[in-house]
């Protein structure tokens, strides 16, 4: 990903003013050079252009997407006064390795363009702190609208965030409409045609999501949390037993049966060719093994395996065989801390990502230390709606601080917002991301030494927010105040 | 108010339907008789009209505006499913000794029609158990559009609230536009066009209001909270001193100065004919004295009037000369709980505002055993944001639940949910009240007996919810579930 260097320029028409500082900049740059020339930007006199010798030219479908949304994002209507500007004109330069770095370059140039000094500061040199920065929004507790997560996408550029982790199914409700399975989502949905994401929204999705430089890594959680799966795969789930019979309630997938597995082999090859990310998130955690101690045909089987009574080798007997499923499909796989937990093997895990509250640090130390990858998602649940000001819980948060090599450090690839959807839906997801997501956000781009007071960001922050608010993002507010442009419910 | 007598009959079309239960009926009527007839409307054959008796007739403004509102929200327009309906007539009747009454009444057919079973129960008698029902807004903290407060208006008559207590000014700004003192906003608010509530503005809201059936109780919080005041009004604040010098900063108003008593005068008086409502706030909470003590202009006074150091004693002679002022203008006061614990005679006070934690049944106790009229709000305050499900917390108060006589109980004239501004502004407001405030809708206007439980509270909870985002209100959701008509940000 490092071969090719992208060179474009953006031609503008500029004109001094008066310094304005760095304020409504999210995440922070590495290197943002605050010369004495500060320019301001005549729209009519701006445009995006590839640079001659750049290797990626006019064709390039994400650049000339983003020249296209960025120039109205640049100059809205209403922020645009002409009459302030006189004409004389001047270049800018922006160097790239890949595409997706000159995609979030080219959001620096926005954060700058658009904010109330329009003042443009040429040289910038930045680059990400971890390579995974991902937020997780979860479509079973409550459906989210198709609209709901575009316009989170959106958001999430914004914030220099690159993955959507979609935690797309679990107990409540299966809200994937399958091709080869109608009948996972035909029953097991909230509703079989309001409540489910077809085929074509999700492709519809994952191109808005490349777009912005986002990738879309579905999660399929499994053996447990998968109540709804049951109902419409009969077989799937486990009988659970009450003494001598079933009691009618179903625990986590049945690991005994081959047809489960070809089951799961389909429905993830299907879920491989929608989803072109190397990525697929395989869940793991919270397994009850209760269920299956209970079942006498999975204890006949624990007893033929000679697992004793250690039901965690039979969680890692599931996990192999979905394991070598996802290798088949030349796909990565993540799983949750539980996994790695229970697991027989754990070195032959992909990449793990610890969730659990307490010690995280303990468990990145022990999952990085057995060479393993790690996305961090602990400290950053934000379902659980609190005041505001949480943010700055988020913001402090100290990835990398736990003892461990280098070679450790750097199997920590990134980390991770989590916004369950016990209590979210779309009447409130947005003031509960943004801005406290935002903080998040700079921890993951930025460099920490640059950004490791929160009285330093707090005004930042807060101009970041206003920024949201112009472009129609309901974040709520950081505290007391207000914004020229305050969001209106229209 | 009791004198006048009004019946108002619906002619409507019916069928009959099977039975539905009352999902969705919030909050709960005193008596609903759930006869085994059960009938669907059918809009073509659907109006209101007056009862020939009825002391309201045609060009009554408030109800004839209610029956062209109610009409659209019993049938619109993606809920008519005509083709399940056949025709037979007949027609329902609501007798109502108020106009207002008859508003109330009314929503409970909106209620019953609107619901997805479309049952109509036609016997409901109903009354509310309080009548102060009412909801706290902050618009200093952040400015809150003209839209989302006539919004919150909307939903807060489907909750059958009555009373916007409208925090209109406090320390961080003040975007009252006066017209006999317009430098208040121009320089006391965040900004004097944008983020101002014109004249018009307010008339405007009122009259919102009164078409459904809310009082607008307008709080300009005095002698504390009011650092805003002081940039457009020189001279009305206290100077601090640190030690002989003034330090440059301001305490609460200056109580020695009668110019400040006639500009109170003037702007009350202004503010008195915009508000119609007989009651007006004046606030009187968290008033430090440590200003006033250090200033020496003040110390003087309070020799002069024999105060000693007993600073209580000059709040209460602030209070008393406020009271008159309320009482020429022929209007009733209302205090937050600090001042009938200051006052010097608090026997004197109109109306009692209780809002401290801890044990604010002991301060209810009290200020009712000194014969005055109380508003609970200490447990409905929403303004912290927490997880969804406190709503069981707020529905779970007793308000009537302190020592005290009949008489002293029926002093107790309602209760009332703040939303505070610190993080609250047009972003979440809708969220961060709906549906918590529905749970203090119900305590205040319905049956304690009848609406003791939370588990059954809670299905119709959920369901009233759905039906406020079929009205296109973000109500957050109280847990996992769906409605058939999502929530969609357009």
């Amino acid at each position: 990903t490092h071969t090719h260097w992208i060179l474009f320029m953006f031609l503008l028409t500029l004109q001094r003013v008066a310094p304005g500082g760095e304020a409504g900049v999210w995440p922070m740059p590495r290197k943002m050079s605050e010369g004495s020339e500060r320019y301001a930007l005549h729209p009519q006199g701006f445009s995006f252009r590839y640079g001659r010798d750049s290797s990626a030219q006019l064709g390039c479908s994400v650049l000339d997407a983003a020249f296209r949304r960025y120039f109205a994002l640049c100059f809205p209507e209403n922020t645009v006064e002409t009459d302030r500007l006189s004409v004389s004109a001047g270049h800018g330069e922006l160097t790239a390795n890949t595409v997706w770095g000159a995609l979030r370059g080219e959001s620096h140039f926005r954060d700058l363009i658009i904010r109330l000094s329009r003042n443009l500061f040429l040289k910038i040199e930045d680059f990400p702190r971890f390579q995974y920065r991902g937020i997780l929004l979860d479509t079973s507790r409550h459906f989210l609208p198709v609209r709901t997560i575009l316009k989170t996408l959106d958001v999430m550029a914004y914030n220099k965030f690159n993955v959507l982790h979609w935690h797309v199914v679990d107990d409540p409700s299966f809200p994937y409409q399958s091709q080869s399975f109608p009948d996972l989502s035909n029953k097991g949905a909230f509703h079989p045609q309001s409540h489910v994401y077809t085929q074509a929204d999700i492709r519809k999705m994952v191109s808005h999501a490349r777009l912005r430089g986002i990738r879309i890594i579905p999660e399929f959680d499994s053996p447990g949390h998968t109540q709804s799966w049951g109902k419409g795969q009969p077989g799937l789930l486990t009988p659970c037993y009450k003494g001598l019979h079933p009691s009618g309630t179903f625990g986590p997938v049945n690991p005994t049966l081959s047809t489960n597995y070809n089951f799961m082999g389909r429905l993830l090859k299907e879920v491989s060719t929608l989803f072109p990310d190397p990525y697929i998130h395989l869940g793991g955690d919270e397994v009850d093994f209760s269920c299956w101690k209970s079942n006498p045909d999975v204890r006949m089987f624990m007893k033929k395996m000679g697992f004793g009574t250690d039901y965690g080798k039979l969680g890692s007997l599931y996990f192999k065989n979905m394991m070598n499923i996802i290798e088949t499909l030349n796909k990565t796989s993540v799983v949750w801390q539980d996994v790695f937990d229970y697991h027989s093997s754990p070195k032959s895990l992909d990449v793990v990502e610890v969730w659990k509250a307490g010690c995280y640090m303990c468990e990145v130390r022990r999952v990085t230390a057995a060479g393993v990858r790690v996305i961090l998602a602990s400290p950053w649940y934000l379902d659980q709606p609190g005041p505001t000001h949480e943010w700055s819980r988020f913001y402090t948060v100290r990835p990398l601080a736990f003892t461990g090599t280098e070679h450790q450090k750097r199997l920590l690839i990134g980390g991770e917002v989590c916004l369950w959807g016990e209590y979210v839906d779309g009447t409130n997801l947005a003031p509960l991301l943004w801005p406290r997501a935002s903080a998040a956000a700079e921890r993951l781009w930025s460099d920490e030494a640059q950004t490791s007071s929160v009285s330093q960001a707090y005004p930042r922050l807060a101009a970041f927010r206003c920024k949201l608010l112009r472009r129609g993002v309901q974040a709520q507010p950081l505290f007391v105040g207000h914004c020229k442009h305050e969001y209106e419910d229209l």
